[in-house]
């Protein structure tokens, strides 16, 4: 393939090849860290890179590095996403951040020659978490942030250490294993896998930050007792305890307003029979917003309203906490910018999901495009973006990058 | 054993023996219809009959029948409860009735002889449904009310036809097989298995009707989604609305009053991460009251409520409805004058647990008594109530039958 006809090359072609790799029946994708699929993948991007003219390696976390050297060789300005998805996943869910680094870098060199600044695109290994305990194991190595610990089991008992070992020993015969230093700053384009840029009618969107987030396991201790013989009010029903607390949150939550999204997407009972009254019910809380404060309100709230619940005792362990990831302001100024110079209209949003970028803001100065999701559809075979969205994404990325390295 | 020394026996004792035939190392008790520790426990209590000089036999579905003959042989006034327990219940559910019948009866010919009408003391193979998914089925037989599906199977794939072959083939090697005419009246004893008449300081209440008893699958169908970037005005959550439908039939529930009693006991969520909204819950409900119009009013207000939850679409099936078994006005009200003769107090009050006592009440005139529940706890080997309150709700068994049958 010549250098021309490469530019000229539609995300949505590269995408479907690189969907090839862990494709399923239905349409979907299943491609986990590390196994066959994800091998072959990384492959493919790496010797479709090396066709761009890209020099190409990975790193010993198998993250995949697709470099044009810059003249001032010693800054780097990286952009990428991650290449593994969630088990029955779509196209575009990390394969479209890394799409739209190597198209957008390859198209700039061929029409604007070797760059100042290096530009490098990342295919992170791992973002998902959907076969390891752990996730955004491949951003947390490269931005030197936590290392993954080797003895997580995956559901068939293979640690996190031994799959790495074996997945980067496989590209280690065709690429150089190389460790990258941190680049100056991080750009990731990425499908909003919500719903409002789509309600907006808009072909992009521009986030402001990547939202706190907090989960809580809520136990809610009442006493099992015969469902026919206890009347009501010598009753402590574990299960309408729970229900209270939930609307009470609910309404809590939508006294606060959005962007905070407020979710119990977990809830047992025990025992768990029709004639018996429930003696324990837990329940999981997923509180969002990109402003911390209002979280950390949220959860003050959450445990004084369990604290004052009457006839059962209410427990509330907090087992995540991401600090919310605030984007550049130069990096997102000069996004609005080009948006606006090309007559496009757009939006400011916050993500309720996570990203690589998050990480990677907790080193360098990061910036993010949305771009629509049909239906807000997003981990799912159904997973949808107009060819002509991922261009116009493309385009603004491809702009921000020649700001940035020319 | 002489008859004299048989009348003394205390009710405690008598349990106690019977509680050896399937006894657990936790002092409670699991016999289930047609086990082996079922055929001892029938085989005694009918030896033990036979020493009191009862005719002894058994039908074909293992109910055991002890008879004293009366001198108009034409009626038989009959007493009793079951023999089968829960899965790790107590001394006393069921086995109580059976007890006060026999020793009442016992009592009454030792100290007046042979009565007017006949006596028989019924000791039912099955109520509680523990082993096959059926209940009554011992009651449903000697009422004529309905025959067991042979081929309803145990957890270890025995059918119910099976096992009441097998078991009834023991038992008809000493007993005869015969099957028993409908008594003119039906009296059982029971324990209360709720608090009301310990929270009272009762020994005895006289129950007014086995309430009316209502259950139903709650399905909520919303839309499953990611928890983070799905603003809350675009969801539609299932289990919010699920929870939202339980508070608000809880507070319809309390203005309706006791002794109405609505209890969700067991609820699921669908797919149940803690991070996608929930877009599909299903909840039981079970409602009882002694007053059928009031369970209808709430099955018409569970259903208003479901067609109303906005957002999410609710379906409401109900697969049980047993309709109140009111209690005989004449035998209830000989029942508060025995009871105030002898300067006792006691109270009226429905029963919210099910008895044979409502499939005999299905064909001829039945009263029910019942003894308090420590702590109103049953179906565990906590079950216990006061061996003087056991002999005084015999004392009052003896005192009715004597006024029916002498």
């Amino acid at each position: 393939m010549r250098m021309e006809q490469l530019t000229d090359q539609k995300a949505i072609d590269y995408l479907t090849h690189l969907g090839q790799f862990g494709r399923l029946e239905n349409g979907g994708v299943t491609r986990f860290v590390y196994d066959d699929a994800w091998i072959a993948a990384m492959n493919h991007v790496l010797r479709d890179a090396r066709t761009r003219g890209m020099a190409a390696s990975v790193d010993s976390y198998g993250n995949g590095f697709m470099t044009y050297q810059g003249k001032t060789a010693d800054q780097v300005v990286a952009a990428g996403s991650h290449i593994d998805t969630v088990n029955q996943g779509g196209l575009y869910d990390g394969a479209y951040g890394v799409t739209a680094a190597v198209l957008a870098m390859s198209s700039l060199v061929a029409e604007f020659g070797q760059p100042k600044k290096t530009m490098t695109a990342v295919a992170f290994s791992e973002e998902e978490g959907s076969r390891f305990p752990t996730s955004f194991s491949g951003s947390k190595h490269y931005a030197g942030v936590t290392e993954t610990a080797a003895d997580l089991q995956d559901h068939q008992g293979m640690t996190f250490g031994q799959a790495r070992q074996s997945a980067v020993s496989q590209l280690a015969k065709t690429w150089p294993v190389i460790e990258q230093p941190l680049p100056i700053e991080f750009l990731e384009l990425h499908i909003e896998q919500g719903p409002i840029l789509e309600e907006k009618g808009l072909s992009v969107g521009i986030v402001s930050a990547i939202c706190e987030q907090k989960r809580f396991t809520v136990t809610v201790r009442g006493q099992t007792n015969h469902a026919g013989t206890t009347p009501q009010h010598l009753r402590r029903d574990a299960l309408k305890a729970a229900a209270k607390l939930i609307c009470d949150l609910d309404e809590a939550a939508g006294k606060i307003g959005e962007p905070l999204v407020f979710t119990v997407g977990e809830l047992t009972v025990q025992p768990g029979s029709s004639n018996v009254i429930p003696g324990l019910v837990k329940f999981s809380v997923d509180v969002r917003h990109p402003d911390k404060q209002i979280v950390d309100q949220f959860e003050a709230l959450l445990r004084k309203k369990a604290s004052q619940t009457p006839k059962v005792t209410v427990q509330v362990d907090r087992w995540l906490d991401s600090r919310p990831a605030i984007m550049d302001a130069r990096l997102k100024h000069q996004f609005e910018q080009l948006i606006a110079k090309r007559g496009l209209a757009y939006m400011t949003l916050p993500s309720g999901a996570g990203h690589d970028t998050q990480i990677m803001n907790l080193k360098v100065p990061t910036a993010m495009l949305f771009v629509p999701s049909r239906n807000g559809i997003s981990h799912s075979p159904k997973e949808y973006t107009a060819p002509a969205d991922l261009e116009t994404g493309i385009t603004i990325l491809k702009a921000q990058l020649y700001q940035e390295c020319y």
